[in-house]
Protein backbone atom coordinates (compact mmCIF):
# COMPACT_ATOMS: atom_id res chain seq x y z
CA UNK A 1 0.00 0.00 0.00
CA UNK A 2 1.54 3.33 -1.00
CA UNK A 3 1.70 6.72 0.74
CA UNK A 4 -0.46 9.41 -0.96
CA UNK A 5 1.68 11.76 -2.48
CA UNK A 6 1.14 15.67 -2.29
CA UNK A 7 3.14 17.67 -5.05
CA UNK A 8 3.15 21.79 -5.54
CA UNK A 9 3.07 21.90 -8.98
CA UNK A 10 2.75 24.49 -11.68
CA UNK A 11 5.81 26.12 -11.30
CA UNK A 12 6.46 25.66 -13.94
CA UNK A 13 3.97 23.19 -15.58
CA UNK A 14 6.03 21.37 -17.84
CA UNK A 15 8.01 20.57 -14.68
CA UNK A 16 4.82 19.10 -12.92
CA UNK A 17 4.30 16.82 -16.24
CA UNK A 18 7.65 15.53 -15.73
CA UNK A 19 7.39 14.54 -12.26
CA UNK A 20 4.51 13.49 -12.61
CA UNK A 21 5.37 11.05 -15.66
CA UNK A 22 8.30 9.94 -14.16
CA UNK A 23 6.22 8.85 -10.70
CA UNK A 24 3.58 7.08 -12.88
CA UNK A 25 6.64 4.85 -14.64
CA UNK A 26 8.35 4.44 -11.75
CA UNK A 27 4.87 2.34 -10.44
CA UNK A 28 4.98 0.78 -13.43
CA UNK A 29 8.97 -0.51 -13.62
CA UNK A 30 8.29 -1.04 -9.85
CA UNK A 31 5.28 -3.72 -10.29
CA UNK A 32 6.55 -5.01 -13.38
CA UNK A 33 6.68 -8.94 -13.46
CA UNK A 34 4.30 -8.50 -10.41
CA UNK A 35 1.36 -11.08 -10.71
CA UNK A 36 -1.32 -7.78 -10.96
CA UNK A 37 -5.40 -7.88 -11.58
CA UNK A 38 -5.81 -5.34 -13.51
CA UNK A 39 -3.89 -2.10 -14.61
CA UNK A 40 -0.91 -1.35 -13.11
CA UNK A 41 -1.11 0.19 -9.40
CA UNK A 42 -0.55 3.41 -9.04
CA UNK A 43 -0.21 6.30 -6.24
CA UNK A 44 -2.65 7.93 -5.25
CA UNK A 45 -1.97 11.64 -5.77
CA UNK A 46 -2.97 15.10 -5.04
CA UNK A 47 -1.43 17.89 -6.89
CA UNK A 48 -2.11 21.99 -6.35
CA UNK A 49 -0.99 23.71 -9.08
CA UNK A 50 -0.31 27.20 -8.60
CA UNK A 51 -0.18 30.25 -10.88
CA UNK A 52 3.48 31.37 -11.57
CA UNK A 53 2.68 34.57 -12.70
CA UNK A 54 1.85 35.09 -9.18
CA UNK A 55 4.72 33.41 -7.47
CA UNK A 56 7.22 35.34 -9.84
CA UNK A 57 5.44 38.55 -9.61
CA UNK A 58 5.36 38.30 -5.83
CA UNK A 59 9.07 37.35 -5.14
CA UNK A 60 10.65 39.19 -2.15
CA UNK A 61 14.01 40.76 -1.59
CA UNK A 62 16.63 40.65 1.13
CA UNK A 63 14.45 42.81 3.27
CA UNK A 64 12.75 40.91 6.15
CA UNK A 65 9.30 40.25 5.68
CA UNK A 66 9.18 40.55 1.66
CA UNK A 67 9.00 37.41 0.97
CA UNK A 68 5.76 36.56 3.41
CA UNK A 69 3.35 36.65 0.88
CA UNK A 70 5.33 34.29 -2.04
CA UNK A 71 6.03 31.59 1.23
CA UNK A 72 1.97 32.14 2.84
CA UNK A 73 0.97 31.01 -0.87
CA UNK A 74 3.08 27.81 -0.84
CA UNK A 75 2.28 26.79 2.88
CA UNK A 76 -1.58 27.49 2.21
CA UNK A 77 -1.28 25.29 -0.64
CA UNK A 78 0.65 22.29 1.24
CA UNK A 79 -2.21 22.95 4.33
CA UNK A 80 -4.52 22.08 1.54
CA UNK A 81 -2.72 18.55 0.40
CA UNK A 82 -2.54 17.75 3.82
CA UNK A 83 -6.67 18.23 4.19
CA UNK A 84 -7.32 16.22 0.87
CA UNK A 85 -5.17 13.35 2.34
CA UNK A 86 -1.38 13.77 1.31
CA UNK A 87 0.70 11.18 3.25
CA UNK A 88 4.15 13.11 2.11
CA UNK A 89 4.71 16.59 0.24
CA UNK A 90 6.92 16.93 -2.94
CA UNK A 91 7.84 20.27 -4.53
CA UNK A 92 7.73 19.70 -7.97
CA UNK A 93 10.84 22.06 -9.48
CA UNK A 94 13.78 22.81 -8.45
CA UNK A 95 13.97 26.48 -7.84
CA UNK A 96 11.40 26.90 -5.39
CA UNK A 97 13.54 24.84 -3.21
CA UNK A 98 15.89 28.02 -2.59
CA UNK A 99 12.47 28.54 0.21
CA UNK A 100 12.37 25.24 0.92
CA UNK A 101 12.06 25.45 5.14
CA UNK A 102 10.11 28.13 4.99
CA UNK A 103 7.82 26.79 2.78
CA UNK A 104 7.75 24.06 5.12
CA UNK A 105 7.80 25.30 7.83
CA UNK A 106 4.03 25.31 8.88
CA UNK A 107 3.62 20.90 7.85
CA UNK A 108 4.29 18.16 10.20
CA UNK A 109 4.36 15.80 7.12
CA UNK A 110 7.78 14.38 5.68
CA UNK A 111 9.01 16.11 2.63
CA UNK A 112 10.99 14.63 -0.40
CA UNK A 113 13.57 16.81 -0.43
CA UNK A 114 15.37 17.38 -3.21
CA UNK A 115 18.88 18.12 -1.90
CA UNK A 116 19.02 14.97 0.16
CA UNK A 117 17.40 13.18 -2.96
CA UNK A 118 20.48 15.16 -4.59
CA UNK A 119 23.37 14.22 -2.03
CA UNK A 120 22.23 10.44 -1.23
CA UNK A 121 22.67 9.72 -5.41
CA UNK A 122 26.20 11.78 -5.05
CA UNK A 123 27.13 9.71 -2.22
CA UNK A 124 25.70 6.80 -3.81
CA UNK A 125 27.90 7.78 -7.02
CA UNK A 126 31.28 8.97 -5.53
CA UNK A 127 30.43 12.33 -6.67
CA UNK A 128 32.44 15.04 -3.94
CA UNK A 129 32.42 18.55 -6.74
CA UNK A 130 29.25 19.56 -8.90
CA UNK A 131 28.21 22.42 -11.01
CA UNK A 132 25.14 23.55 -10.83
CA UNK A 133 23.03 25.03 -13.73
CA UNK A 134 19.20 26.30 -12.89
CA UNK A 135 17.07 29.11 -12.74
CA UNK A 136 18.66 32.15 -11.43
CA UNK A 137 17.14 32.37 -8.15
CA UNK A 138 18.99 28.60 -7.55
CA UNK A 139 21.99 29.75 -8.90
CA UNK A 140 22.30 33.33 -6.70
CA UNK A 141 21.06 32.01 -3.40
CA UNK A 142 22.65 29.70 -0.81
CA UNK A 143 19.96 27.19 -0.21
CA UNK A 144 21.69 24.58 -3.04
CA UNK A 145 24.98 25.20 -1.42
CA UNK A 146 23.89 24.10 1.87
CA UNK A 147 21.89 22.19 0.85
CA UNK A 148 24.80 19.76 -0.59
CA UNK A 149 27.32 20.46 1.63
CA UNK A 150 26.10 17.99 4.46
CA UNK A 151 26.36 15.18 2.26
CA UNK A 152 30.51 15.79 1.43
CA UNK A 153 29.20 17.77 -2.41
CA UNK A 154 30.83 20.69 -2.94
CA UNK A 155 28.43 22.67 -5.54
CA UNK A 156 29.65 25.70 -7.39
CA UNK A 157 27.29 28.36 -9.64
CA UNK A 158 28.42 29.96 -12.80
CA UNK A 159 31.04 32.19 -11.96
CA UNK A 160 29.19 36.03 -12.80
CA UNK A 161 26.19 37.20 -13.92
CA UNK A 162 26.99 36.94 -17.43
CA UNK A 163 27.35 33.65 -17.72
CA UNK A 164 24.27 32.94 -15.60
CA UNK A 165 22.43 35.26 -17.96
CA UNK A 166 23.68 33.12 -21.23
CA UNK A 167 22.38 29.73 -19.62
CA UNK A 168 18.75 31.57 -18.45
CA UNK A 169 18.22 32.47 -21.99
CA UNK A 170 19.20 28.79 -23.03
CA UNK A 171 16.65 27.52 -20.40
CA UNK A 172 13.71 29.95 -22.05
CA UNK A 173 14.62 29.17 -25.16
CA UNK A 174 14.30 24.91 -24.44
CA UNK A 175 11.12 26.08 -22.63
CA UNK A 176 9.54 26.77 -26.14
CA UNK A 177 10.99 24.08 -27.06
CA UNK A 178 13.88 25.49 -29.38
CA UNK A 179 16.73 22.56 -29.11
CA UNK A 180 19.01 22.91 -31.97
CA UNK A 181 22.40 24.18 -30.84
CA UNK A 182 21.18 23.71 -27.02
CA UNK A 183 23.89 20.66 -25.61
CA UNK A 184 26.93 22.29 -27.60
CA UNK A 185 25.65 25.78 -25.74
CA UNK A 186 25.79 24.61 -22.84
CA UNK A 187 29.05 22.65 -23.02
CA UNK A 188 30.79 26.10 -24.11
CA UNK A 189 29.10 27.31 -20.82
CA UNK A 190 30.48 24.37 -18.86
CA UNK A 191 33.71 25.13 -19.77
CA UNK A 192 33.61 29.31 -18.99
CA UNK A 193 32.91 27.45 -15.62
CA UNK A 194 35.13 24.86 -14.87
CA UNK A 195 39.24 24.16 -16.04
CA UNK A 196 40.21 21.26 -18.48
CA UNK A 197 41.67 19.89 -15.19
CA UNK A 198 38.39 19.66 -13.12
CA UNK A 199 36.10 18.44 -16.14
CA UNK A 200 36.86 14.46 -15.31
CA UNK A 201 35.69 14.70 -11.50
CA UNK A 202 33.09 17.52 -11.83
CA UNK A 203 29.64 16.38 -11.81
CA UNK A 204 27.13 18.99 -14.04
CA UNK A 205 23.96 18.90 -12.64
CA UNK A 206 21.18 20.05 -14.85
CA UNK A 207 19.07 21.67 -12.00
CA UNK A 208 15.83 22.91 -14.13
CA UNK A 209 13.32 20.58 -15.75
CA UNK A 210 14.00 22.26 -19.27
CA UNK A 211 17.61 21.62 -19.59
CA UNK A 212 17.63 18.25 -20.43
CA UNK A 213 15.69 18.82 -22.80
CA UNK A 214 18.60 19.87 -25.04
CA UNK A 215 19.92 16.28 -24.87
CA UNK A 216 18.29 14.03 -26.37
CA UNK A 217 17.23 10.74 -25.02
CA UNK A 218 18.40 11.53 -21.72
CA UNK A 219 14.66 12.61 -20.00
CA UNK A 220 15.07 9.40 -18.17
CA UNK A 221 18.60 8.68 -17.26
CA UNK A 222 19.94 10.12 -13.90
CA UNK A 223 23.29 10.36 -15.26
CA UNK A 224 24.44 10.35 -18.64
CA UNK A 225 27.83 11.28 -20.18
CA UNK A 226 29.13 13.34 -23.32
CA UNK A 227 32.44 13.20 -23.96
CA UNK A 228 34.45 13.25 -20.64
CA UNK A 229 31.51 15.09 -18.57
CA UNK A 230 29.09 13.73 -16.45
CA UNK A 231 25.65 15.32 -16.48
CA UNK A 232 23.05 14.37 -13.32
CA UNK A 233 19.20 15.15 -14.21
CA UNK A 234 18.43 15.85 -10.95
CA UNK A 235 14.25 15.66 -11.85
CA UNK A 236 14.87 12.13 -12.38
CA UNK A 237 16.81 11.52 -9.26
CA UNK A 238 14.22 13.77 -6.82
CA UNK A 239 11.11 11.88 -8.69
CA UNK A 240 12.95 8.61 -7.80
CA UNK A 241 13.17 9.43 -4.65
CA UNK A 242 9.81 10.05 -3.77
CA UNK A 243 8.24 7.01 -5.65
CA UNK A 244 10.66 5.23 -2.70
CA UNK A 245 9.52 7.48 -0.09
CA UNK A 246 5.75 6.50 -1.46
CA UNK A 247 6.05 3.12 -0.80
CA UNK A 248 8.45 2.65 1.72
CA UNK B 1 -9.46 36.56 -12.64
CA UNK B 2 -10.00 32.68 -13.58
CA UNK B 3 -11.51 30.17 -11.67
CA UNK B 4 -10.06 27.03 -9.89
CA UNK B 5 -10.04 23.95 -11.56
CA UNK B 6 -10.88 20.88 -9.76
CA UNK B 7 -9.47 17.78 -11.81
CA UNK B 8 -10.20 13.82 -11.64
CA UNK B 9 -6.76 12.47 -12.67
CA UNK B 10 -5.23 9.33 -12.70
CA UNK B 11 -7.69 7.67 -15.37
CA UNK B 12 -5.34 7.01 -16.49
CA UNK B 13 -2.13 9.05 -16.22
CA UNK B 14 -1.33 9.94 -19.89
CA UNK B 15 -4.58 11.73 -19.89
CA UNK B 16 -4.03 13.80 -16.82
CA UNK B 17 -1.39 14.76 -18.31
CA UNK B 18 -2.83 15.54 -22.14
CA UNK B 19 -5.83 17.73 -20.08
CA UNK B 20 -3.47 19.68 -18.01
CA UNK B 21 -0.82 20.46 -21.14
CA UNK B 22 -4.04 21.25 -23.00
CA UNK B 23 -5.17 23.47 -20.46
CA UNK B 24 -2.11 25.41 -20.33
CA UNK B 25 -1.24 25.59 -23.82
CA UNK B 26 -4.85 27.05 -23.81
CA UNK B 27 -3.97 29.80 -21.08
CA UNK B 28 -0.76 30.56 -22.93
CA UNK B 29 -2.60 31.18 -26.34
CA UNK B 30 -5.19 33.31 -24.89
CA UNK B 31 -2.64 35.45 -22.75
CA UNK B 32 -0.79 35.78 -26.36
CA UNK B 33 -0.14 39.34 -27.43
CA UNK B 34 -1.40 40.85 -23.76
CA UNK B 35 0.53 43.23 -21.94
CA UNK B 36 1.32 40.55 -19.03
CA UNK B 37 4.10 41.21 -16.41
CA UNK B 38 6.00 38.18 -15.73
CA UNK B 39 5.01 34.54 -16.93
CA UNK B 40 2.00 33.99 -18.46
CA UNK B 41 -0.77 33.47 -16.23
CA UNK B 42 -2.23 29.89 -15.61
CA UNK B 43 -5.62 28.99 -13.80
CA UNK B 44 -5.38 27.19 -10.56
CA UNK B 45 -5.74 23.30 -10.39
CA UNK B 46 -5.77 20.99 -8.04
CA UNK B 47 -5.80 17.50 -9.27
CA UNK B 48 -6.83 14.35 -7.71
CA UNK B 49 -5.19 11.41 -9.09
CA UNK B 50 -6.61 8.31 -8.66
CA UNK B 51 -5.51 4.92 -9.00
CA UNK B 52 -6.68 3.10 -11.89
CA UNK B 53 -6.28 -0.63 -10.65
CA UNK B 54 -8.67 -0.42 -7.85
CA UNK B 55 -11.56 1.58 -10.32
CA UNK B 56 -10.88 -0.96 -12.72
CA UNK B 57 -10.92 -3.80 -10.01
CA UNK B 58 -14.16 -2.53 -8.55
CA UNK B 59 -16.62 -1.89 -11.52
CA UNK B 60 -19.90 -3.03 -10.83
CA UNK B 61 -21.94 -5.22 -13.14
CA UNK B 62 -26.31 -4.50 -13.76
CA UNK B 63 -26.97 -5.68 -10.13
CA UNK B 64 -28.30 -3.36 -8.01
CA UNK B 65 -25.87 -1.30 -5.43
CA UNK B 66 -22.93 -3.22 -7.25
CA UNK B 67 -21.40 0.54 -8.22
CA UNK B 68 -21.41 1.75 -4.68
CA UNK B 69 -18.01 1.77 -4.04
CA UNK B 70 -16.57 2.70 -7.62
CA UNK B 71 -18.99 5.54 -6.96
CA UNK B 72 -18.12 6.57 -3.84
CA UNK B 73 -14.46 6.69 -4.77
CA UNK B 74 -15.08 9.44 -7.33
CA UNK B 75 -16.97 11.11 -5.20
CA UNK B 76 -15.42 11.24 -2.32
CA UNK B 77 -12.41 12.71 -4.46
CA UNK B 78 -14.57 15.52 -5.73
CA UNK B 79 -15.30 16.84 -2.64
CA UNK B 80 -11.49 16.47 -1.41
CA UNK B 81 -11.50 19.33 -4.61
CA UNK B 82 -14.20 20.96 -3.16
CA UNK B 83 -12.90 21.54 -0.17
CA UNK B 84 -9.23 22.65 -1.92
CA UNK B 85 -11.25 25.46 -3.48
CA UNK B 86 -12.37 24.04 -6.85
CA UNK B 87 -14.81 26.12 -8.36
CA UNK B 88 -15.58 23.59 -11.32
CA UNK B 89 -14.93 19.92 -11.64
CA UNK B 90 -13.17 17.99 -15.00
CA UNK B 91 -12.92 14.16 -15.45
CA UNK B 92 -10.03 14.28 -17.01
CA UNK B 93 -10.55 11.21 -19.74
CA UNK B 94 -13.87 9.74 -21.63
CA UNK B 95 -14.24 6.53 -20.01
CA UNK B 96 -15.56 7.90 -16.45
CA UNK B 97 -18.20 9.76 -17.78
CA UNK B 98 -20.31 6.31 -18.36
CA UNK B 99 -21.31 6.78 -14.60
CA UNK B 100 -21.27 11.14 -15.03
CA UNK B 101 -24.36 11.62 -13.24
CA UNK B 102 -23.51 9.51 -10.34
CA UNK B 103 -19.93 10.45 -9.56
CA UNK B 104 -21.41 14.31 -9.79
CA UNK B 105 -24.78 13.40 -7.44
CA UNK B 106 -23.13 14.92 -4.44
CA UNK B 107 -21.61 18.34 -5.48
CA UNK B 108 -23.22 21.31 -6.10
CA UNK B 109 -19.79 22.68 -7.81
CA UNK B 110 -20.52 22.84 -11.69
CA UNK B 111 -18.92 19.96 -13.64
CA UNK B 112 -17.59 20.74 -17.25
CA UNK B 113 -19.87 18.27 -19.12
CA UNK B 114 -18.20 15.95 -21.84
CA UNK B 115 -21.66 15.55 -24.20
CA UNK B 116 -22.14 19.17 -23.76
CA UNK B 117 -18.61 20.16 -24.96
CA UNK B 118 -18.80 17.91 -27.60
CA UNK B 119 -22.55 18.21 -28.47
CA UNK B 120 -21.73 21.99 -28.80
CA UNK B 121 -19.08 21.27 -31.02
CA UNK B 122 -20.75 19.37 -33.09
CA UNK B 123 -23.84 21.81 -33.70
CA UNK B 124 -21.30 24.09 -34.78
CA UNK B 125 -19.98 22.15 -37.25
CA UNK B 126 -23.05 20.75 -38.10
CA UNK B 127 -22.19 17.42 -37.89
CA UNK B 128 -25.55 14.94 -37.11
CA UNK B 129 -23.78 11.47 -37.23
CA UNK B 130 -20.74 10.33 -35.47
CA UNK B 131 -18.89 7.03 -34.76
CA UNK B 132 -17.61 6.42 -30.97
CA UNK B 133 -14.19 5.16 -30.84
CA UNK B 134 -13.65 4.55 -27.31
CA UNK B 135 -12.79 2.20 -24.33
CA UNK B 136 -15.19 -0.67 -23.90
CA UNK B 137 -17.10 0.88 -20.69
CA UNK B 138 -17.32 3.74 -23.18
CA UNK B 139 -18.97 1.26 -26.40
CA UNK B 140 -21.09 -0.75 -23.53
CA UNK B 141 -22.99 1.94 -21.70
CA UNK B 142 -25.44 4.40 -23.13
CA UNK B 143 -24.43 7.03 -21.60
CA UNK B 144 -22.93 8.52 -24.67
CA UNK B 145 -25.28 8.01 -27.10
CA UNK B 146 -27.71 9.71 -24.55
CA UNK B 147 -25.27 12.37 -23.79
CA UNK B 148 -25.31 13.67 -27.66
CA UNK B 149 -28.82 13.25 -28.53
CA UNK B 150 -29.78 16.33 -27.04
CA UNK B 151 -27.59 17.94 -29.44
CA UNK B 152 -29.12 16.01 -32.07
CA UNK B 153 -26.39 14.11 -32.98
CA UNK B 154 -26.71 10.34 -33.66
CA UNK B 155 -23.54 8.87 -32.31
CA UNK B 156 -22.98 4.87 -33.00
CA UNK B 157 -20.71 2.49 -31.78
CA UNK B 158 -18.56 -0.36 -33.64
CA UNK B 159 -21.68 -3.14 -34.59
CA UNK B 160 -20.31 -6.07 -32.47
CA UNK B 161 -17.88 -7.30 -29.89
CA UNK B 162 -15.71 -8.75 -32.35
CA UNK B 163 -14.97 -5.00 -33.25
CA UNK B 164 -15.03 -3.11 -30.03
CA UNK B 165 -12.19 -6.06 -29.22
CA UNK B 166 -9.82 -5.16 -32.33
CA UNK B 167 -10.12 -1.68 -31.13
CA UNK B 168 -9.55 -2.06 -27.47
CA UNK B 169 -6.34 -4.00 -28.49
CA UNK B 170 -5.01 -0.78 -31.25
CA UNK B 171 -5.50 1.21 -28.15
CA UNK B 172 -3.49 -1.25 -25.63
CA UNK B 173 -0.60 -1.45 -27.92
CA UNK B 174 -1.19 2.96 -28.53
CA UNK B 175 -0.94 3.17 -24.68
CA UNK B 176 2.43 1.41 -25.00
CA UNK B 177 3.34 3.85 -27.67
CA UNK B 178 3.32 1.28 -30.71
CA UNK B 179 2.12 3.69 -33.38
CA UNK B 180 3.07 2.46 -36.53
CA UNK B 181 0.08 0.82 -38.69
CA UNK B 182 -2.46 2.03 -35.86
CA UNK B 183 -3.87 4.74 -38.29
CA UNK B 184 -4.49 2.54 -41.26
CA UNK B 185 -5.70 -0.72 -38.18
CA UNK B 186 -8.06 2.51 -37.35
CA UNK B 187 -9.30 2.99 -41.01
CA UNK B 188 -9.66 -0.59 -41.17
CA UNK B 189 -12.41 -0.33 -38.31
CA UNK B 190 -14.08 2.46 -39.35
CA UNK B 191 -14.89 0.48 -42.71
CA UNK B 192 -16.37 -2.52 -40.87
CA UNK B 193 -18.45 0.23 -39.12
CA UNK B 194 -19.68 2.41 -41.62
CA UNK B 195 -20.88 2.34 -45.19
CA UNK B 196 -18.90 4.10 -47.97
CA UNK B 197 -22.09 6.51 -48.42
CA UNK B 198 -21.82 7.20 -44.29
CA UNK B 199 -18.17 8.31 -44.92
CA UNK B 200 -18.68 11.71 -45.91
CA UNK B 201 -21.13 12.10 -43.50
CA UNK B 202 -20.24 10.86 -40.05
CA UNK B 203 -17.45 12.24 -38.07
CA UNK B 204 -15.21 9.49 -36.33
CA UNK B 205 -14.84 10.44 -32.92
CA UNK B 206 -11.42 9.54 -31.25
CA UNK B 207 -12.97 9.07 -27.63
CA UNK B 208 -10.29 8.26 -25.80
CA UNK B 209 -7.18 9.64 -25.20
CA UNK B 210 -4.83 7.09 -26.67
CA UNK B 211 -6.49 6.83 -30.18
CA UNK B 212 -5.07 10.20 -31.57
CA UNK B 213 -1.69 9.10 -30.69
CA UNK B 214 -2.11 6.93 -34.39
CA UNK B 215 -2.46 10.28 -36.32
CA UNK B 216 0.68 12.10 -36.05
CA UNK B 217 0.96 15.88 -35.46
CA UNK B 218 -3.30 16.06 -34.55
CA UNK B 219 -2.67 15.92 -30.90
CA UNK B 220 -3.94 19.41 -30.85
CA UNK B 221 -6.35 19.46 -33.21
CA UNK B 222 -10.42 19.42 -32.36
CA UNK B 223 -10.44 17.81 -36.05
CA UNK B 224 -8.73 16.65 -38.58
CA UNK B 225 -9.30 15.30 -41.95
CA UNK B 226 -7.59 12.01 -43.53
CA UNK B 227 -8.93 11.14 -46.63
CA UNK B 228 -12.77 12.10 -47.08
CA UNK B 229 -12.47 10.87 -43.55
CA UNK B 230 -13.47 13.64 -40.43
CA UNK B 231 -12.16 12.63 -37.22
CA UNK B 232 -12.36 14.68 -33.80
CA UNK B 233 -10.31 14.84 -30.85
CA UNK B 234 -12.28 14.43 -28.06
CA UNK B 235 -9.84 15.87 -25.52
CA UNK B 236 -8.99 18.80 -26.91
CA UNK B 237 -12.79 19.84 -27.34
CA UNK B 238 -13.53 18.80 -23.70
CA UNK B 239 -10.25 20.32 -22.47
CA UNK B 240 -10.41 24.06 -24.56
CA UNK B 241 -14.09 23.55 -23.10
CA UNK B 242 -12.29 23.37 -19.43
CA UNK B 243 -10.42 26.61 -19.98
CA UNK B 244 -13.46 28.37 -21.41
CA UNK B 245 -15.60 27.72 -18.26
CA UNK B 246 -12.50 28.66 -16.08
CA UNK B 247 -12.70 32.06 -17.39
CA UNK B 248 -15.90 32.41 -17.64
Amino acid sequence: MSKKIGIIGGIGWPSSIEYYRLICEASQQYHSGMAIEGPTPMPEMVIESLDMNFTVNNRGSSAPGSWDQWDRYFQDAIARLERSGAELILLASVTPHARLAQITANTSLPVVNYYQALGDYCRSKNIEQMLVLGTMPTMTTAAFKIGLQAFGVEAQYPPNDGVKQQLVTIIDALYQNKTQGAASAIEDIVSLCISPEQRHNTAICLACTELPLAFENSANEAQFDVGELRYLNSTVIHAAAAFQACIA
